[in-house]
Parts: C-alpha cells; sequence; structure tokens
C-alpha cells in the first residue's frame, strides 16, 4: 500500500506492506480521509524523533477485527495504545501508560496510508450525521475537549484562548460548547477569528486587546504555540487562575516563575483528550469544524499536501488515501 | 527608633520614626524577634523593587491598636494587607488583593526595626507554649502550609521537597505532619536533611537519588529556587502529577513545555499561606524549627546578620531588636 513515511532524515512517498489483523486485539482500518497536524509537521522536520508512516488524525472503515464485531463500520480511533497491563492501562486511560505506542507519533505507523492498525478498544463508530470531512477532527476536537479534563469550567467561568490555528479556534469552541462559559479567543487573523465568532465566541485582534483584559480570565488556554503568546496567556490569568498549556513548544520555554509564585497560578498541561465528548459536538453540530479546511488533496500528493500545510494562513489540510 | 532599611540602593541601620496608631484599624507592635528569610537578601541586592524596612518574620508584643482589645499580648501577623474594599478582601483573603501592601516588601515598613505596624485584623495570639524563637517561624512555616491549600495530599500521596534550605526544611515536615504522607527530602548536605529526617522525612541525597525515582511522586514541591532543583523536580514528577512552584527565581526560568504537555503536569504556584494552622503545628510541637536557627544577632548588627544569611551552609538568622 501507499504511506507518506519519515524515515532516515526524508519525508517520501512509500509501497509498504498493509497491516493484518494479528491475534492481539488489533483491527485493520482502511482509512478514508486523514487530516495532517502541526504535530505531522514537526515530526518532517526532524523534530519529534519518530520514523514510520505519519498521520493520527483519520476515519475510516473497518476491514477486519479479531470478534468481527466493527467491520464494516465508519471508525475513528484513540491513538495511545497502551500496554494493557500496567496500572494507568487497568484503570481504562493508556494515555500516559508508559510502554504506549501513539498513532504516527510514537512506535506505531500512522494514518497517511491506505490502511492502519489500531486496538479494537481504541475505535469509536462515528454517528451517521457526521460525515468524513467532519469526523476527521475527531482527534484534535477530543484534544480540545481535554481542557476540560484537565480544569473545572462553570457556566460563569471567564475563559480566554490564545491563539487563532486550528487548535485555538477548536478549543475556543469546544470550552463554548461544553461548558456554556463566555470564551474569548485571541489571534492575529480576523478571518480565522471569525470562524469562532460565528459559534458564539467573543473575539479580539491581539493589538486591540484592552489592557484591563490583563489578569480578568479565571482560565486561559495557550494554543499559540510562540513564546509571545504564552508570555500573553500569563498576562491574561488573574492570581490563583489556571492557564492550559495546550501547545507543545520546541524545547525549553521561558517562564515568568516568580509571577506564578507570587500570583499562584496553575499552570496544567493538556495532550489527548477522550473522544466521546468530542462525538457528541459533532453529532449535534455545536461547532464548525467544516470552515476549518483549507484544501484536501490525493494521498499520493501528499509531499505537496506537507508542504501545503506549512503554509501561512492555512488551516486543515486534509489527506485523501 | 532604629531600622534595618534598604534605600537608594544601599543597606544601612537607620534612625526612623517609629509607627503611631492610627485610625485605620492599625496596631503598633514591639518586635521582639524577627528572622530573615531570602526575600530580604535578595531586597538588599535591589532584585525587588522595595525601599524601606526590610523584614516580614517576626513575633512581638502588641502596643497600642484602635480597639485596644491586643494591647499586651504577644503575636505574630499575616503579612499581606489587603484595601479592605475589593471581591478579594470582601471574601477573606488579602493575599492577591491588588493593592496590597506586603510587610517589608511591597509599600509597608518591616520588623527588623524595635516597632511595626499592621492592621489588627492580620494579627494571630501566640500560644503561650510557643516561646519567641519557635514563633518567629509562623510565616515561613505558613507559607510551608500553603502547599495544602493548593493540592490535595492524603495519606497516600508519594510527595517528594526538592532543596534542603529553609522553605524545602519546613516544606517537608509541614507537608508530613499535616497530612501523614509519605514524604521525601531531596537535598545536598547531609547535617540539613537530617533535621528533617528526624521528624519522619525520608531523606536523600542528589547524588544518591535512584533513577528509579523518575516520575515516582504524585506531588512534588520545588524548594531550591535553582534552575537544576527545577529540571529535578520535573523529573520527579510522575504523568498528571503537580509540581508545586514554591521558590521565586530571578526573572524568567525555562522549563520543558513539552514534558508538561505530554506528561499533562499541572505547575502550581504557591506563596503565602495562613498562620492558623502554622501556629497549630507549632503549638503541638509537630515540627523542628529550633534547630533551623543558625545564630541571632542583635538588631544593630543588622548588616553582619544580612552578610551571615548569605553565607553557605547557613540557614535561619534571627535579629533581636
Amino acid at each position: 500500500m501507499k504511506a507518506l513515511r519519515y524515515e532516515d532524515g526524508r519525508l517520501e512517498l512509500a509501497e509498504t506492506d498493509a497491516p493484518r489483523a494479528g491475534a492481539t486485539g488489533e483491527a485493520v482500518v482502511r482509512v478514508t480521509l486523514a487530516g495532517i497536524c502541526n504535530t505531522d509537521v514537526e515530526i518532517a522536520r526532524g523534530y519529534a524523533g519518530f520514523e514510520g508512516t505519519l498521520g493520527h488524525e483519520f476515519v475510516g472503515v473497518v476491514e477486519s477485527a479479531p470478534d468481527g464485531s466493527l467491520v464494516g463500520r465508519r471508525v475513528v480511533g484513540e491513538i495511545n495504545a497502551g500496554c494493557g497491563r500496567c496500572e494507568l492501562c487497568a484503570a481504562g486511560d493508556a494515555r500516559h501508560c508508559p510502554r504506549r505506542t501513539v498513532l504516527g507519533i510514537v512506535g506505531r505507523d500512522g494514518a497517511f496510508a491506505q490502511y492502519l492498525s489500531l486496538p479494537v478498544v481504541n475505535l469509536l463508530v462515528v454517528p451517521d450525521e457526521v460525515e468524513d470531512a467532519r469526523a476527521v477532527f475527531a482527534e484534535p476536537l477530543a484534544a480540545a475537549c481535554g481542557i476540560m479534563e484537565r480544569v473545572e469550567i462553570r457556566r460563569d467561568t471567564r475563559v480566554a484562548v490564545v491563539g487563532d490555528g486550528k487548535l485555538g479556534l477548536l478549543s475556543a469552541q469546544a470550552v463554548r460548547a461544553q461548558t456554556g462559559a463566555a470564551v474569548t479567543l485571541v489571534g492575529k487573523h480576523e478571518n480565522k477569528l471569525s470562524i469562532a465568532r460565528a459559534r458564539g465566541v467573543e473575539t479580539v485582534l491581539v493589538e486591540d486587546l484592552p489592557q484591563g483584559r490583563a489578569g480578568a480570565f479565571d482560565v486561559v488556554v495557550e494554543a499559540s504555540g510562540a513564546a509571545a503568546g504564552f508570555a500573553l496567556a500569563v498576562g491574561l490569568t488573574r492570581p490563583r487562575g489556571v492557564l492550559v498549556l495546550k501547545s507543545t513548544f520546541h524545547g525549553a520555554t521561558e517562564i515568568d516563575a516568580a509571577r506564578i509564585v507570587v500570583d499562584e497560578i496553575s499552570v496544567v498541561g493538556s495532550r489527548c483528550g477522550r473522544f466521546a465528548p468530542a462525538l457528541e459536538l459533532l453529532a449535534r453540530d455545536a461547532v464548525d469544524v467544516a470552515s476549518l479546511v483549507t484544501e484536501e488533496f490525493p494521498l499520493t500528493d501528499g509531499l505537496r499536501a506537507m508542504q501545503r500545510a506549512t503554509e501561512s494562513g492555512v488551516l486543515k489540510v486534509l489527506l485523501k488515501p
């Protein structure tokens, strides 16, 4: 099968063996649509130490499974596959299993291919009303919903999101839709901000941000991935407020530790979220993901698609195997 | 009266007017003993932007008060004095009032003097069984108890404290005494570690720390104030664990943001704590503070005392007006 792989320091469209269903609880999924994430771009730049087939955002159809039950069903899949034996896996959460593999990120070939394999327990059936072009957002939207796993947000919580890229747009909408809280999205691009504004999010260009908003938010989500965005996020957080760190940065980031201690701020890391809440939001059309799609490429044009994903102003680029 | 003041870029023993009881709810306290904190050393180095009389750790006797009720009583005092009108002050917590003054730190003369003034509401009567030499630790011990205000620690929580200075020794003992949790103190000085060990804290020299302890703690308290200590603290924290940032660092500190996001760690700032739990620990002799005293100087030797406080191996230096 065809697969977009990063190996020996280069990205290429390769011909590889398709995965086969084994006896270890793994299903084989025929990928019908996949999405390019910034993490894929990082991997292709050699920043992440992964070699193999890229991609962890997908929707597909189950080709084969050990118990046969999901065959033919349209699915998305949680990307962390645990060892199944440790304390964390036993508690039903493989996301922090120390021996986990992660689809297209750690020790497991990913979704930019005609087929992938994942444990059956990772798969969730997609509701009929959620077409592929929206279902493919289940993974990043689950990550956005993961914010609510890490911090309590109530209807009267004042929330800001910094960054109007994919992560920021999904985070702002997910917080708004799940909690009913007032959410302010701070970004640099009017055309991107407008996507969230149409779904009830207050938006403001960073250059128009009034001084008076400093320290005005109970919860601030940093989704810009930039040092300046992090500093802005700290500045927006009230004393004893919570700053959710949603973006990974390259290597070390400078933080104003004195500010965090003196104002007793909590900086809370957030990575993957559970898929069920994301599918629920998609099923009731509570978030706009369709407007985030900039372009779709065939998998055979994967190299061009990856290039496109790095260009300024681009949001989601999709790959069709 | 005599006062140890930092002004115009220099520290000096000055002759100033004693505070007088006003009509604004302030009491005048005759200081009987004061303690030098690292923050005082920082201020004297010009790092903190404060000018005036130093000192925020004290015990003393009330000389005068608007309602007369505490006159003659031995007291310690919470160091944050709020505006009394804002939302935070109304909720009974002046520690984050944006217009607060802080004894010897922000806009209010401190305790390295014969007399100081503080709002009556800030004062707590010291139990008779707690002599001055232990009562003077109420403020830093309250800061240590503040950890429990910021993070839930139960009997089965695995806690590590990094740093065997004053803050680390008090934090390790306070967590142990208040919660019954197993506490491991990591430090560089066997003689300092032994103080906490005698009170039921497991201690380990940083060079003897086994690899296997990486990621082994639910809660890690960073009390070293050093970048290497912070990095060690991150390394000891389990996925989804809590790192309590107790030390202020100078300016910016580098953090491994990717680790915090991927392992979903919470970095929680902690500054001042409430005094009542600290007095309770002192009253039942649940923590050893006496062993932390390295030397006592008369206030008139304040400059020499401040110098002594910066020397290697020194823990608490006291000043007697």
